[in-house]
């Protein structure tokens, strides 16, 4: 069974693989994705090319814990015109130009009136800044510094075409059934327009493991999700408290996709298995990456992490959502992001999961002394370098599988390869002398 | 509650303060205290001034302990003369010249003779030794090293016109009823004459930080002791052994007038609420400090932290006693002691009262998923860098209020400022999104 | 009691000491040992002449947990002869020249021919090489390449003169009785031909250590192991599976023969109380020294911390077996061990079990504040630096005897030196202030 996402990894090819979930990055970039309205839905809907993903529709007025599902947002069209009929902002060039979830405007105005609705960075004056606006009515642009500045006192026809009526909430859900019924979840936010790293990515990224893993076997069941951030998680996890106790680990994509360091954010329990696990895998890939304590801060993970709730599910990241200037701007685009990053994501993601589904305690059958590997022919598999490897891995197995070390336990404790634990461990299964002491898949 | 607090020390005017301690300081300096005594009596007497201390008499002979209350020493005059009748030591210049303690004398001794009573410093010849001798009955005389010397062979009348006769051990004692039976010993000795860092500046101290307290609410009760080191502490804790178990923190004073950085000895628990306290608020002052660990050496810490009294009592000073060379000397002097630092004493005191008062566990109300701040307004408080601050406060109250965090966890773990903190929760409660557990003051 | 190991210890010359650990080490370094035969049976009886040591017999075949009793070894001659007669490898020169178990030949071999059955070491090529074939049938010789390359192509006469046949694996044992019948294991491997660090250092200091206890009044009983290693140690465990529960705590001697520093490796517990005690004894003499945590290689504390087993039993060596360049070689010679740093391992074992001996808690008898020393005379012995030393040794006992610390977590904590401690507790106990909380020996 482990053998699998290992012959997975080992057959790896980093350059198909990167520009495989790149692609998906490119089919869902264009989309006005918001919390609520078309826009995500027929995001969520294009994951269907690549995964059998289920959408969910939840009403506009559902309580979901403390919070109420809003309105639905749409969009058609958006611009401002000057005196002459030239579009000097528009909506149909980048979405990012109107404040997200803008009530519906159409009128005209005098620049300095216009000056109180239109959102610029003076400091990057050529980008456009991404602004939402979900809980206070109220409408608005963005545009660059630049532009802004070219613009000259005059009659502006300002439109937004919008609606924000009752209707639905939605999110996308895949969940591949494994040999339990224990749950790993995987959440991407959903919900917002053309921003690359800061939501594509870990959407795409997501997707692709989701591909992946469905073609394997598995001992937990995987759960992917898609969602609004905050509202969408929050009805999420309040329309299944049920699922709550089966997950056993989870966690959050966001900002996957650029080329900075691995960053994971610990959950709040702080040295749960997941934690564990993303560190183990970082570390002994040898790229550079930062761990760090769990805070209230940041993505989805704090409402998985909120008391009440509080499954461990870390975040994991490249560059964190708001350290790179990036962020929230048109420059986080399909360039900012990269195959070759997107790519490894996925590969780190495949190899946590490998440690998750082989992370099991076995149990010596030779409790007393040392066994005679050699009448066993144990010895003959100890020639050379990789004999050495298996030699050691199999000492250290038959010393600590006292029921108190998962292999992840030993692989830190000997520093001997988590991977070469697995395979000496089933040889040792074959010849008698361990026992898994969970359910075997 | 803790507003008063906060509120006095945001007024804190630190010449005006310094300035009122020193003055306490110097009304006690010229007392010849000793463990018993006319001396003590009138000294603890002379802090009526400033606080209703109640003064408690312990007659000789009483068992205290493994101990037994001396008789009371007095002491009128003393000197020794040369043969022209020149006092060439004088008690009434200064009463380190007599070995505290000292039984009367009247005779005539030639040098050679003196010479076997007469203490020195001769590493330090300007100035005058303290020296005691509470449990052998003896007398002798501490003198410069230089003016020893002056002296030649003649005949000397020595005289010290002292009784040690049954009487009593005087202690002063001064309580301030809060809202709760808890309280916190604050605990100084007081047995020196006229030395002014080890032990007048911390009886000033004392005295000033009780004025404080005397007016303003309170969540623990204070109770401060002004006692003989030793046996003073020991018949207190023999004759009170029924207060011990209300006693929840403590703190002895010691050396808290010299300019040298604070230095703080942990409570032999090591991690006491107190010792995390003093911890904080010395971090987050800037100032320089050092923590050490518990030894059963020191000042009066010594006996509350016996293994059968066992209080999480802490010792707080500057300078140590015996680390600064002065220490033990006529150096020791009200020059030595400066308003500057007596008044940061009592300030970095109070601020350790602020968190001991406030330092309570909240239960969120909304533990499921992060509550909307929004439709509460919360969100407005929230503009500009105070509102960033408090905002970061009520996110970690939010998740850490889950009955296992006391605000100075959550202080220590968020590095969001205590004071913050505090604010935040009574703004959280008032919101109905959190509660206090422990019963609310 | 402890002052006896004490008195041993003060009148310690490393002189002397060391010239009889060597003698023994020279009386052991002829016999060709192995794991079964006449040399691993006459070496053993050659320790008799130090020790009371009784030999013990398991039978060929003996089944001792997972591995059986091997046919017994026993060899009288070998040699590889040219085409003149001349011997060019010889047993009698030097045992390691036959690989160790080899079964008997006698044959006319070409140099080609022999070429496989010839080890030697390219890189040290004046070394010969030791090798074992326990369980593998087969013959070989082992010389030096120098002497190797001199060989031309010729007619060989190879003989070895040994059998292969039921019998007995010996083990030899001498237990000393203390005051419990807990025990305290030191064990040694016995099962290497003439090699000096990699087995003799052990088996000599292990001797010698058991002829200083053997005069010394003890509290615990100490068990004296030498054994060949693995099936040896095996056997013993599994033929002595009773005695387990009351190990307490136990040594491994490998490689204590070489002036190298010291380097200890802890149990598999990893702060039991001989890791604590060894720890400290090396710290405290001020050697340069080197812990480390345990690993399930290296010598028999494999077996003995085994999951089954798992008796806190830490291996103690200076420079370990494989981390020298002469280990398994003719260079681990009688000269590459000195008389310096084989009695320095005696004396620091000493200096272990006088710790072992006398790490005891005792309890307060004054629980509340300090008792009052002065009137029993106890600051009598406080004059001077020796005084000061005592003094401390005193205030640290009691306050931390509370019944939670060990005179070796006092020592930890306070840094007064274990010895000093002993003395003071002793004093304490005859003042009536302490009582031992174990049954006093």
């Amino acid at each position: 069974m482990s053998n699998s996402i290992r012959t997975t990894l080992q057959a790896w090819d980093a350059t198909t693989e990167g520009a495989r979930v790149h692609e998906i990055a490119s089919a869902l970039f264009p989309f006005c994705r918001s919390i609520t309205g078309d826009g995500l839905r027929n995001s969520l809907r294009a994951l269907q090319k690549y995964v059998a993903v289920s959408l969910h529709e939840v009403p506009t007025g559902t309580q979901v814990f403390d919070w109420t599902i809003p309105k639905e947002w749409n969009i058609r069209d958006a611009y401002i015109k000057d005196s002459k009929g030239e579009r000097v902002v528009d909506f149909q060039k980048s979405n990012l130009h109107v404040v997200n979830y803008s009530v519906p405007v159409n009128q005209i105005m005098r620049l300095k009136e216009l000056k109180d609705r239109v959102f610029t960075l003076p400091s990057f004056p050529d980008l456009v800044p991404y602004r939402t606006s979900y809980y206070q009515e109220t409408w608005g642009f963005c545009m660059s510094h630049k532009e802004w500045e070219k613009l000259r006192d005059q009659d502006y026809e300002v439109c937004i075409d919008s609606t924000l009526q009752p209707g639905h909430l939605t999110f996308a859900e895949f969940r591949i059934q494994g040999a339990t019924d224990e749950e790993v979840i995987i959440s991407a936010h959903s919900c917002h327009p053309s921003l690359g790293n800061d939501n594509i990515s870990g959407m795409a990224v997501a997707a692709r493991l989701a591909e992946h893993l469905a073609t394997l076997p598995l001992r937990y069941s995987y759960r992917f999700l898609w969602v609004p951030a905050t509202i969408g998680t929050i009805a999420w996890l309040a329309l299944n408290e049920s699922v709550l106790p089966k997950i056993k680990h989870g966690l959050v994509l966001s900002s996957v996709g650029d080329p900075g360091r691995f960053t994971y954010k610990r959950t709040r329990h702080g040295s749960a298995e997941i934690d564990r696990a993303v560190e183990y895998v970082l570390r002994v890939s040898g790229a550079d990456f930062e761990m760090r304590d769990f805070t209230p801060y940041g993505c989805d993970e704090r409402q998985y992490c909120s008391p009440g709730i509080n499954r461990t599910v870390g975040c994991f990241t490249r560059t964190p959502n708001e350290e790179y200037p990036e962020n929230h701007t048109s420059a986080d685009n399909l360039h900012f992001i990269t195959a070759l990053a997107l790519g490894e994501s996925v590969e780190k993601l495949l190899a946590i999961v490998e440690v998750l589904e082989n992370n099991q305690r076995y149990l010596t059958l030779n409790p007393k002394c040392e066994p005679q590997l050699g009448r066993r022919g144990l010895y003959a598999q100890m020639g050379g370098k990789g004999g050495r490897l298996f030699n050691e891995a199999v000492v250290w197995l038959l010393n600590y599988c006292d029921g108190n070390h998962s292999l992840l336990d030993i692989a830190e404790r000997s520093k001997v390869e988590f991977g070469k634990l697995v395979e000496a461990a089933q040889v040792l299964v074959a010849n008698g002398l361990l026992r898994k002491m969970e359910h075997d898949v």
